[in-house]
């Protein structure tokens, strides 16, 4: 499937839709960091933004962390919460998925938040609703999650003020993560100076030329000298067409105190989370003074409350 | 177990739950529709009506559509909404169903909405219940689904402006469909000029003629000249029972564009949802012009909310 | 696991979690009583003293009933109420419980309702959060069920005025009950004159002496002229460790009309619920004028509002 990376944007070329990262602009990004940067500022957790309007949460794969982020995120702009039960929905009962959203959209749903296995599907799920619906992609497949990559580039603006000067890795499974898709559009947007991308060579995209990036497949040389490190989840399942032990993944790029030290001092850890302690990331490093993974899960709240609100004040 | 339909009513003869059509009169249900009617012209989503009151939701039977209409219903009334699961519930712990409910009713709970299996559940919650307490069936058994009924009404009315000289078809399993019954005893109530039922033979009621309705075994004439055709949901198990397969059924009752000719012009189509596709009724029907399926849904919310708050209106 | 009694107050004595009964002092009591009255009396059922609030239940044993009241509470105060599905979580992704509650401790949520069958993992939680964090224990392991007891005070004191002169009995497996060791602790701190436990001895404490009770295997005998009896759940687990079969346990040990007369006139029945009917109790007592257990229900919702709401305050 094609995918449409306009479509997120209406005819004056503002957010109708959170889709992707590709195709924003640097205005975009900052937009939604400077109005989650204020959210986070106010004393208040609580505000009357989306008041009246319906969200509607359409996890088609499992996830409780990001669920819980956007049904806070929700709350607390005092928008009405429903989640769709898809395990125990209709699905059963052989509705296809475009009847199910042509329903919530007649229910007068104001907002899905989408998460499928299947990249693109949000995309189409913007494309066949009408114009009063908002979709959001909470992940699609290995394509792209971009709230996460959003939240991660605040997180960064936050701890090192701007873009233009820094280095950055990504280490892990770059091949099936959406995450490091997301991560790759929004910094090079963004202007970073480098990006490093770190992982067993089967675990890297075959366009790695194309994608602006240096790859390296030794830690320590991967992050040397820099002053983001993002580590990616690994998902256990994906080692055995690795094939890499998880105690060889571990010796080779797990992020340890000791291989921490190649990079710049004041170097930043991030993590998506959950995090596989011992396996691609130490305790020692997780819970340790470089580390901001607590500080990503805060920022993450506001910024799908801004990503949420300014779409809203497009209409 | 023998129903009693006057349940519902309180000594002025007003809703104080709402448990069947049987008894309506039509002015009960003009009220109701005429209330679904503000709500849906209301430019806002949101009202105050059932601040501070508490709606528990007793879904014996999994549904996800239904009961994401009742707690839309709930939400946009600003009612506390509180689904209780049953599968997880202290069902586990061999409490009964009585000594649930008369837990929630100590809990303060001023609503069930309850969808039950068996036939009657909710009328007997009702009487066990005490009189702060109100219920409404969302769907009990063979028996009776009023809330569909009414905004099937409602769509109905919205359409078409009255009901006396109307012909209506109802097509499926009326046997054992609690969506027919409600239907028929609605109809009925609001005077149309004719009710004409269609189906194989075997998934009729064997009291057919007590119900003041035409069969017919041929779906083109009995929808010939109507104003109104009903499809009911195809409920897979049924087919084994009635001898029919999915294609004969689709071929004798599935409603295509062709046969659709048969009947007014200007008819429309209506599904309770969620619909088989390529069995009961054909995607050109469904989405095409005389389909009114999607309004359905919308006008599904209102009713629910009209009914919800009219009960609270006549404590 | 050594359990620290005083980790529930702040340097000022005030509760700041809500974690085990032992070491509160009388007013502790009485304050949350006292509370707990004005809310029951208040003609509203809803109130904005926890607005802006996010309260977390991590229910990582089952409970529909008590989870409910949670729920109520939370919402009648006007928080945000976020149910973390344990089951469907990370946790299935290898995310650790310290993980976890860092995790929501950084989607600055603000209170978390933790159930858990380990004694202890509240107070645990509670040691490892954020001084933001408040952690209330509903329910660990065999050990404590401190809501539970409250809501019994508040129903006994209802009932009986003050606590000095009563003669209390509870029945049961009080060796397993988490709930009969807060309820001891309670009614003793409130100097009640006399508390006696009955039960099949295998079924006790081996510390009976040092619990200050007195303790009968004989039901009538132990209950012979108290004000107040506090039926168990019997746990039908539990049944073979103690070698008896759930008809000996009615025949000995279920509260029948018959042998109620033993006790006083007007003692009140209490049972935490959901009863076993017909096992630990007859219908003729559970159901008649002596049985308090649906007032149990009610009062339970406003001292868990009383609770939560102090704990705000006192930060």
């Amino acid at each position: 499937m094609k995918i449409d990376y306009n479509l997120q944007f209406n005819k004056n070329n503002k957010l109708q839709h959170f889709l992707n990262i590709e195709n924003l602009s640097k205005e975009h990004i900052n937009e939604i960091i400077d109005l989650a940067d204020k959210y986070i500022k106010n004393e208040s957790n609580k505000f009357k933004d989306l008041e009246g309007k319906t969200i509607a949460s359409l996890f088609f794969e499992p996830s409780t962390r990001t669920k819980t982020t956007f049904e806070l995120a929700s709350k607390r702009l005092s928008a009405d919460f429903i989640n769709i039960d898809i395990a125990n929905s209709s699905a059963l009962k052989g509705e296809s998925i475009l009847d199910m959203i042509k329903t919530l959209e007649a229910m007068e749903c104001d907002m899905f938040i989408v998460r499928h296995s299947s990249s693109g599907t949000p995309h189409y799920i913007a494309k066949e609703v009408g114009k009063k619906i908002s979709v959001i992609n909470a992940g699609d497949g290995i394509h792209a999650h971009p709230t996460q990559a959003m939240l991660d580039m605040y997180t960064i603006k936050k701890h090192k003020g701007s873009f233009e000067n820094l280095n950055v890795s990504i280490v892990g499974d770059i091949l099936h993560s959406r995450v490091a898709k997301s991560l790759i559009a929004s910094l090079k947007i963004l202007s970073v100076k480098n990006i490093n991308i770190i992982g067993p060579k089967n675990l890297m995209p075959e366009n790695i030329n194309e994608l602006g990036v240096d790859y390296f497949s030794n830690l320590e040389k991967g992050i040397d000298n820099v002053d983001v490190i993002i580590m990616l989840r690994l998902q256990q399942e994906r080692m055995k067409e690795a094939f890499i032990s998880t105690e060889d993944y571990y010796n080779n790029y797990g992020l340890t105190k000791q291989k921490i030290m190649s990079a710049k001092k004041d170097v930043i850890v991030m993590h998506p989370g959950p995090i596989n302690r011992g396996i691609e990331i130490d305790s020692e490093v997780a819970d340790g003074p470089n580390s901001v993974i607590l500080d990503q899960v805060t920022v993450g709240i506001s910024i799908r409350m801004a990503i949420m609100s300014l779409i809203f004040k497009n209409k």
